[in-house]
């Protein structure tokens, strides 16, 4: 029976479980491992699982898709420890907010044979662990992946199968532009909501300001609640681009400083104008010439059960051939 | 009968009747002006009114307090118009962002026998107008009243008894204090969510980063859509205080972008310190150490209607003093 092994069952992976089990592709086998075995039974008992695996090799045995799920400092991990289990044709995408650094972790790692479709659902709460987990969570949101012209097409279709059953929206794009518009659009904001928060927290005359914060502070400081691990590994592995745009915004914000000295007409203009562009973003956004064909073409659990049936058979011949080849001195079935 | 006049019938005047019209104080006549006669219709249709005003000058008539809830750049004008149609005794309050040169106005344009209480009730949504007007708007949230030196007790009390009646939460401080916290806590954040706005949609990757935005981009740019002739007049009347605070949070950043380049365990620590903070401040706001006394003692129409009765008889007796005096001279009975 084809197998999805979902390693981390936090927010996202978890969310990820529940949203395939609530789909219920007939013949699926959805394996999950979490470092916290809490995680794992709270999962099982959701029935967001097959089955807990008790280590993340065991989880991705047999697996045809596999979706790693932890925080960006433990891919390398994972990978590492899946790499030597993963069987021919296995496919492995990830849930990382970076997107460079890990695709070059998995060229490094991942036998040759394995395929990798780097992957962002570009969804979130602010609370976290599997407790938060929720099917609905990518629905109508963007999700990101990456492949490279090496990827195989199979591979790019079953993870897209994947999106298109979490009712998210597709976006194909390349991984270093991935991470420069993250940079741009999520990482930067979550930086200088922390850095705003931290001028005032910091500030003498703190206890009189937090008395008067309204909720417009609230909103536009309520990115430095973000987990703060989750805060350093994006800075870390994404540091050059967030240098970057963090300098833009320094030059954006001094612009803004000469506006509101001068105080004229063109501060006016430039409040108007900015509002004026907000509310067109917020009622039609802007789209990209390039974007995917609507995920709704593909919208069952049966379509990406076909394309997993479909890597399944073609791996069991490659091990059945394997076998033959070898007389059997290989021939554990599982590799 | 004592009379509440509301000039400007928008979100936050229309709000403020709406409260006071709830409480019904009894024998209490609540006057309004818009110079949007739309705004008045609606208002007295929707019972927030006891009648509608042709003028500014004419709704403040014989009030005992008159609450002034124009935009900040009508604000001076109104006071202008206002000015000769108070009677001796009256408060006048207001509810703009920014306190510092609205009191200057004050003392120059107001007469001498009235009272000026300067007032920032710190609530707001984006939506604008009196259809968004709601009569639970300020429940809970802190309402600023900037008295000096020379402003009488009871001219404060009375203004207090209205916020209270709004059940918002008092705050008594300094106008420039007020101008300095505020430039802190909401005119840099609306600056810098502007700028953050206008630095991405104005990238030539803006449709890609569109595509790619979530909640947190849309959370830390929603100040970007406040009105922007608000925003204009915020900074305008305030632009000292705003640029020193942009000023600071450029530092901020800068020292941010340096811990984001060394990546280490300071920037883990930071982003740590920060998110720890932020947790305590949405469980528990710290607090004032000069706080004025819970709201609470205050907290019925008829409290409110006892000021202004108290204020109604004083000015009555004043006005009979007068026409004793001037033996009729100036006995139009309403100034």
């Amino acid at each position: 029976m084809p197998r999805l092994a979902i390693i981390g069952l936090g927010l996202i992976g978890g969310s990820i479980a529940l949203t395939v089990k609530r789909a219920r592709p007939e013949g699926l086998d959805v394996a999950g491992y979490d470092y916290d075995w809490d995680a794992v039974r709270a999962a099982t008992k959701a029935n967001a699982l097959d089955h807990g695996a008790r280590s993340a090799a065991t989880a991705v045995e047999g697996a045809a898709l596999v979706v790693i799920a932890t925080p960006i400092s433990q891919v390398r991990a994972a990978l590492e420890e899946i790499a030597p289990a993963l069987g021919d044709g296995a496919v492995v995408t990830d849930v990382a907010s970076t997107k460079r650094d890990i695709l070059r972790w998995a060229v490094e790692l991942l036998p040759a044979e394995v395929a990798f479709v780097g992957g962002h659902p570009i969804a979130g709460k602010e609370q976290s662990g599997f407790g938060a987990a929720d099917a609905e969570l990518f629905q109508g949101k963007p999700w990101a992946i990456t492949p490279t012209a090496k990827t195989p097409e199979s591979a790019i279709r079953l993870v897209e199968s994947l999106i298109a059953l979490a009712g998210a929206q597709l976006l194909v794009i390349d991984a270093e532009e991935h991470d420069s518009y993250m940079a741009a659009i999520s990482h930067l904001p979550l930086v200088a909501a922390t850095a705003l928060f931290s001028l005032m927290s910091g500030s003498r005359a703190w206890p009189e300001l937090a008395a008067l914060a309204g909720p417009g502070f609230r909103d536009t400081s309520r990115l430095a609640s973000t987990n703060p691990d989750l805060s350093h590994d994006i800075s870390v592995t994404n540091k050059e681009n967030l240098l970057h745009w963090l300098d833009r915004f320094g030059e954006e914000l001094r612009r803004w400083r000469r506006l509101v000295e001068d105080g004229g007409e063109e501060l006016a203009k430039a409040f108007y104008r900015t509002q004026t562009e907000r509310d067109a973003f917020l009622l039609n956004p802007p789209k990209r010439q390039d974007q995917a064909p609507p995920t709704d073409e593909l919208s069952s659990g049966e379509r990406m059960l076909s394309f997993m049936v479909g890597e399944y058979i073609v791996r069991r011949r490659k091990e059945m051939e394997k076998l033959f080849e070898s007389r059997g001195s290989e021939g554990d079935g599982r590799r």
